[in-house]
């Protein structure tokens, strides 16, 4: 078969101005980014506002594997099969990082025949999002430390500064380092400081919850950077920073819009890494595209432990969304790997897939099971899988966008409309704001990812202490953990039971709206692996691409 | 008057097609990025490959003081005023770096009735240039880094990696810093390291001097990012990245075309800093602004002894350009602050004009003396630089471009037609290639700066040695040192004699192509004033933007 890349370069695709007519937007209503790619100002978007709101579907998936379960793949394919059934679909995904483009994982744009167009743009700069909440970041940063080094009127304590840089690279030799080094006029205060990846910024998170600019401009403010010497919050607001992140973020903050390679619309805004971000489409482009579309088929990151945990219990808390279905990705190769006995057995390998649809029913919302089929799966086991499911009474549907685009999907699209068409949904979060930070957590750890209790160890207990005495002890939890668990432990496969998750630091993010307890050895900035993918990508003199995925 | 923004605000603009139809360019050309802005692709502007060279035409400036000398505002007042004169004219600008918008100097789209069209876009992302190269820069800083955590199979000595890391933002803190603590597989290897300005990167050098894709990639290849345990040079092609970068670059080699406020085409294409970078437009929209115009204007950074210097002696050494003219451009308010006893004397001033003119005559091309009329200046102070320059044999025009646009810069666009229309110009430069680095650094000081010699201190002596064993030392060199005197001691005004010009080390860009003597104090990174401009930037709710300039 094909490349995606080849695939991709050959498709005959129409100006995006064909996609965008389809959910009624003008040629003069798109701000351009050359012919395939567009961002939709706000200002447009509002004419939108008082259409009912289509019907809303999460993607999400079982825990990640080295199998891989193709959730991006089957997202796309299952809108453009929605579009073959003729129903007006537009598509919620999140705007690649480079980070994991040139590390392991590689792109985000979907592969095969079930693509968005054109992923040499989407998955490298793109319309410059992250490149622009990067730089609104590091701007906050250096605002920070040249307030201390210039005076520090209002006595920030050198090191309670929480407020690190970003970069929307994979570098391990940044997540701890020292800077201010080389005396107080050349390097101003040496302090020990770090990197976090872009997407893992409070600013990406704040651009992906902000419902106007209005409201970006109160959350910008309310970023807690520091702790002064009384151990008082000091806010980007109190630093005098807000304005210009304003500035550097004021294309960001609309939805880009793009298309599948049989031309549905896509609105891609919002950042992944639900592991250690909250790693979900924007609000305003899932508000828009509810308002736009009569179904709106959107993306959360990584398993349903993390990305529609978060979706659920962050942003549709927040932004009032009652999702209508969840279609939870498989495949059966990822299945087998979730034997914890490690002997491949498909029946052991369900715990996982169990205890992810489990997790969704707890949230009101009906599950729909989407098994992504791959050649050398079997009839038998695909049997196997429809079987387990009827058990479960769960609908299930085998799709096969990846070879077949969206004729592939079909059967997972009528599962889908199924489900919208008797709207049993019933949606609610898994807790009250109501609830302590610590009580948030445990609920959390035991009811989702299964564990028997929580241990909080390092800085935790402090952290928690200090951000109920600043009073913001009623948001959400924005859980950061592994993604290649359902527990905290990378190693643990299937659905482990009898563990307690352990907690080591509890971050505020005020601006975002929530609280992040980070768990276990995950790292905020992902290191390089020992054979990078940008080792293998190429780009010739003829402008032909290779080894992008 | 109005600010600048409020001006542009209210301009009445035609899309960016009417300009570009102006060079010779469809619409069907352009990569639009909005409506104002686009980038043309190399494949387009082959098509223009055989056509005749127009005129070039650098515009410099005395030494900047804080009275400031208004260069791009009367390179843009230029370009509109020979726009009115009905010359086929295209200007050739760089692209603004955050750091200053956000720091102490602002934007760099020129101002009042002169400025290129969006400043908010161009002095922002813009099209995402100098965040390309700043991700280009990372991704082989952290290959680097990741190679030597992962089994350092080139044998790199991990106190000789010269390879850094960059940052589009202004902050000190970065300057000096220890990267990879925290043990091995969380960090890597602890180093000493330190961030530089984007714009000094030498990808971005390279950017701007590749005359093509393949030349690009050649370039990349070439980088030397460290040295291994024997002394040898380890290049980015050895690391494996070259690839990688060409894909995150592939759209960053496609200059740049806004327009003036009048609607004069401009290619924007190149990074600034002339101080600590070399600080020029590109080498390709400088090609195709010569193949698509009569007459180009380009414009160097900082004052002759920088900006200028450079261009001939590395631009147009490496690409063959033979410019036809060149305005230095000065002010009444800045000559007077030049007299080197601080009594803001206009005859003791003149000294710093007079060496720039001097200094620009050595390379063979006429100079014509523009002066930025502010309303302040007398009659009588206008009258005495025209009367100096009449001593000097120079043509002096007086420009009123900032209040007046394209109608102000006539005098000055006549002036510039003569001196075309003479074609009395006869391009050398400084030094042949085959000088030792000591001689080209000592002509360069002693010639353009007015030095009585060179003093080398802590490593350069040792760095000399090691580009010339390396078989590098043929290549011209690319002085960093400070813009605020023509001396390397920001602190002396005028033209300076019997000093030495102190080299503290030699750095080599071999993908670039030239040596880097890094003077005095001078930072590869700007630190932000006690009051940044960061802190009077705002974008309201309703869109206006407040403090840009």
């Amino acid at each position: 078969m094909k490349t995606d890349v080849e695939i991709a370069s050959e498709a005959c695709m129409e100006p995006i101005q064909a996609a965008a007519s389809k959910l009624g937007f003008t040629p003069d209503d798109l701000h351009l980014y050359g012919k395939y790619a567009a961002k939709i100002p706000l200002d447009v978007l509002k004419r939108f506002d008082s259409r009912p709101n289509g019907k809303l579907v999460l993607v999400t998936a079982i825990t990640a594997t080295k199998a891989g379960e193709g959730k991006t793949v089957t997202s796309i394919g299952l809108i453009e099969a929605l579009g073959r059934l003729g129903v007006k679909v537009a598509g919620g995904l999140r705007e690649p990082s480079m980070g994991p483009v040139f590390g392991i994982k590689g792109g985000a744009t979907g592969g095969g025949y079930a693509q968005v167009y054109p992923m040499w743009d989407i998955n490298l700069h793109f319309t410059g999002d992250i490149h622009a909440a990067s730089a609104a970041h590091n701007l906050l940063s250096a605002m920070v430390e040249n307030h201390l080094a210039k005076g520090n009127e209002l006595q920030i304590d050198p090191t309670r500064v929480t407020w690190k840089k970003t970069m929307d690279t994979n570098c391990r030799e940044l997540r701890n380092i020292v800077v201010g080094l080389g005396g107080k006029s050349t390097g101003g205060i040496p302090r020990e400081s770090g990197f976090i990846i872009t997407s893992a910024s409070e600013i990406s998170a704040i651009l992906a919850l902000a419902n106007s600019v209005s409201d970006l401009r109160k959350r910008l403010g309310e970023i807690v950077v520091a702790y002064d010497i009384r151990g008082k919050p000091v806010t980007a607001e109190q630093i005098g920073c807000v304005g210009a992140m304003m500035l550097i973020l004021k294309d960001a903050i609309n939805p880009n819009l793009v298309q599948t390679l049989e031309g549905d619309p896509v609105y891609i805004h919002g950042f992944p890494f639900a592991n250690i971000a909250h790693g979900n489409s924007s609000v305003i482009s899932t508000k828009y595209g509810l308002k736009t579309a009569d179904v709106l088929v959107t993306e959360g990151g990584f398993a349903a432990d993390l990305g529609a945990e978060k979706f659920f219990d962050i942003v549709c808390r927040q932004a009032g969304f009652r999702p209508d279905c969840a279609v939870v990705v498989a495949s059966v190769r990822a299945i087998k790997l979730h034997d914890a006995l490690g002997e491949e057995s498909l029946e052991r390998g369900f715990a996982n897939l169990d205890k992810h649809v489990e997790n969704i029913k707890k949230f009101g919302v009906p599950p729909v099971v989407a098994i992504n089929r791959f050649s050398i799966d079997t009839d038998e086991e695909i049997e196997a899988v429809r079987k387990h499911c009827g058990e479960l009474g769960v609908p299930c549907a085998i799709s096969e966008v990846f070879a077949k685009g969206g004729e592939g999907g079909n059967e997972l699209a009528q599962a889908v409309m199924k489900v919208l068409e008797e709207g049993k949904a019933d949606f609610h979060t898994l807790y009250e704001d109501s609830l302590t930070i610590k009580e948030k957590i445990h609920k959390v750890a035991t009811e989702i990812y299964g564990a028997s209790g929580v241990r909080y160890v390092g800085t935790a207990e402090r952290d928690i202490k200090s951000i109920e005495q600043s009073g913001k002890g009623n948001l959400p939890v924005c859980v950061a953990k592994t993604q290649l668990s359902i527990s905290d432990n990378p190693a643990l496969k299937g659905a482990p039971t009898g563990w307690e998750l352990e907690v080591r630091e509890v971050a505020l993010s005020a601006g975002a709206g929530f609280i992040v307890p980070i768990c276990g050895t995950i790292m905020l900035i992902p290191g390089l692996p020992t054979d990078p993918a940008a080792k293998h990508i190429d780009y010739t003199d003829d402008g032909k691409i290779i080894g992008l995925s």
